[in-house]
């Protein structure tokens, strides 16, 4: 044979098995997407996640019991093991029903709807009251200084509804939210009202973690419904003064045990290599954490479920329940300490963190050798609508693994209806399409399947 | 100048100029889409069109009444001129409450969800029973033949789950609902329970119209919820004989008057060539008809309300709601006969009438020129995230004016929700998403622009 037509067999065999693998790989996605479109558990698993179990807090029994339910549920799916890491999670409570009103100059007075932050300080029994002072970010906050001492003050950061990709506004405006309090109370603030991280006007409040600095007192904190924060805001607009009373009974007790879920299916091939795919178990305590996370877990579930039905998978495949996303990361972080202690390969790791709403496509945090080998796969993903694969922060959950160098990435959502209910009562399973769910859980396979099939 | 730096010097303008008008494109896109998610009266205007007039079903009062509501509307938006178009619309009504239920053989009476298909006829006070035979294809039906004479067909054609876009299930299954009555009735069957063309399993019956065979006698043909379906089909292959019994009062009254509703800002350059942006304002009598099609509605206007906003337009742009979309779709043929009749040049109609979801891009009905100048536009249109523009039927409201040569389009939504609530009950103002809703606007609106911009 000459040295062309050996370079021209040697190309076109490079074509054919490329195109072979191309073709392979999109029977195989579709036999996945079929799969879950029709046979899924996600939605059945959601239910009973959200309607027998409920607000899984951590620290909470019925976080605890969430514990049990997912391992069984895990199982259900077909793993080959299943076993729990133990981690100390955070155990806050919030006490009573908060309650708070605005004392108007000449005006009856308005109640707030109103909830503690996470890991806020209680008011004690009889509550704070002081005059409020609004400000739109943290320079208008610097400016005032000490003038907000004694003060309530409250920030007022809108969502920017211009941001199609709703998390860019989240990330902006939530720094009210998560810094808001410690920076207050720099300047000697009793208090703090925070506008709820929600897009839209509605009477909810949506909690969320704060985190105090421990160099100034901690002052309790608040979040107040978007339409409270508009109405507050417009008062102090037309130059009344306004004083707020709330109260608050939340507080933190000794942190308690807490555990991840895991469920794995071994590789046929190269089961040392693991994938990874999570969502976390823990949520806020106001509602069912059907999205947020509910979804991610049952999704992550059903991966597991799905690929161990269509067949061996040549790497290991798990699906976590993470601990404590919500206040401290201890699960995630019990995760890499375990990974690390038992020197485990971990090739490749994916959460669901961004509602079980219909899949967008993939953030990938990888080197770039890697994220090359993902975009090969885009004329397959792009089958399903799964546009938006481009460079991004994973979450919570699996970023820690960057630092034994696993390859990372995060289910993208269409989140538009997300910032209504994050946080808030609103987040229950009714706030679930079971189709969005499952398109999902078929996107997350499909992702997982091609890194199984192929490595990274 | 010499020819080659003649054409170089041609090149380089084209390629300025045109990189100029992407730009000056982008640019307005973006202040429409910032406008729109911003100060969007879509939602409002939804909430009153659901709310405050509720149904509006072809022949009803309140479909009426819907046509001053939304002439007020679009005036409000900043219509130079409204203007109403007369057609003759059916009127066609359910009467009293449909009641039915199987009498199974050894078992206790199953209660029916049902409501009868639009235009059927009624059973009479009496209603009709007769036993059940269940068929999932025509083929099966002609293979029975004359065996279904004098029975009740049972028309159990399952919307297919794995196609990711539904209406491509709505389409293949809908054919129960069109013809399977009028399949039935050349057997001599008695009566018909269609399975609702929902994918998901519910308890609501879905409506929609079925059409007769004027050679065969019409007989009453009823929706039966999903789930109910599943509880007979299961029932059936038991093998027990199953009966069914139900009663209907719907019937055919004298067509009357209907209008579409038209507003229309004037274009500034070239005011004869019109771009329409419609929606059709009749909708099912069982809920609000939020998504079906109160959204399209609203969005067609709030295209108007935005493009005013931001400035004059070069062309003439129009905001319509059709009336009878749902039945015989003489609004959308009012509307073809009135441009016929007043040698109008329509160059551009799109509509929308596939829910107030997200939207993933156009179907674009038209000749390959207008394609290709549409797809020239793909890089601004990805950027906001409407990746899926490719050729598709438009939709029933503005395909008439294919006959004069009008290039088409419709929007493409995410549609895994619209067939939970598609012509049921659970078509409501609650279930629509806000951002969707104003999304969904701003996509029409950036579209409707750059024809207006470039003509087509």
């Amino acid at each position: 044979m000459n040295m062309i037509r050996s370079l021209l067999t040697g190309i076109t065999f490079f074509i054919l098995s490329s195109c072979f693998a191309q073709s392979n790989d999109s029977a195989a996605v579709k036999k996945i997407f079929d799969d879950i479109l029709t046979h899924s558990t996600a939605y059945t698993n959601l239910r009973k996640l959200c309607k027998d179990v409920g607000p899984r807090l951590s620290g909470s029994a019925q976080f605890s019991r969430s514990v049990d339910v997912v391992a069984k549920m895990i199982k259900d799916a077909g793993a080959d093991t299943v076993f729990l890491q133990e981690c100390m999670i955070p155990h806050w409570i919030r006490g009573e029903k908060e309650t708070g009103k605005l004392i108007i100059q000449g005006q009856k007075d308005h109640g707030l709807k109103l909830c503690a932050l996470g890991l806020s300080i209680g008011t004690g029994p009889k509550g704070i009251k002081a005059i409020v002072v609004e400000v739109k970010s943290f320079a208008e906050l610097d400016k005032l200084g000490n003038s907000v001492n004694g003060k309530i003050v409250f920030f007022n950061f809108k969502m920017n509804p211009t941001y199609l990709r709703t998390f860019q506004a989240y990330g902006e405006s939530g720094i009210a939210r998560r810094q808001g309090p410690a920076e207050a109370s720099k300047y000697g603030a009793t208090g703090v009202l925070v506008r709820s991280l929600a897009i839209n006007l509605n009477d909810y409040p949506h909690t969320g973690t704060t985190v105090y600095n421990d160099s100034f007192p901690k002052i309790p904190a608040v979040a107040i419904s978007t339409n409270d924060a508009e109405f507050l805001s417009n008062v102090i607009s037309s130059g009344k003064t306004v004083e707020a009373v709330f109260k608050t009974s939340c507080k933190q007790l000794p942190d308690v045990k807490g555990f991840n879920v895991v469920g794995e299916i071994k590789g046929s091939q190269f089961p040392a290599e693991i994938i990874t795919a999570g969502g976390h178990l823990d949520s806020w305590d106001l509602a069912e954490g059907a999205n947020d996370d509910g979804s991610g877990v049952v999704q992550a579930i059903e991966v597991l479920r799905s690929l161990k039905n269509i067949g061996p998978q040549l790497r290991t495949i798990r699906a976590v329940a993470f601990a404590n996303e919500e206040i401290s990361g201890t699960g995630a972080k019990a995760y890499l300490t375990e990974a690390k202690q038992k020197n485990e390969r971990h090739v490749f790791a994916i959460e669901s963190d961004a509602g079980g709403f219909t899949p967008r496509g993939f953030r990938l945090e990888m080197d770039e050798a890697k994220m090359q080998k993902i975009y090969g796969w885009k004329k397959i993903l792009n089958t399903y609508g799964l546009y938006e694969t481009s460079p991004g922060g994973s979450g919570a959950d699996v970023s820690p693994l960057k630092e034994i160098g696993t390859a990372l990435a995060g289910l993208n959502t269409d989140s538009q209806r997300y910032f209504d209910i994050h946080h808030a009562a609103t987040d229950v399973f009714e706030n679930v399409s079971e189709r969005e769910l499952n398109y999902g859980a078929a996107a997350m396979a499909a992702l997982v399947y091609l890194v199984s099939e192929h490595g990274l």
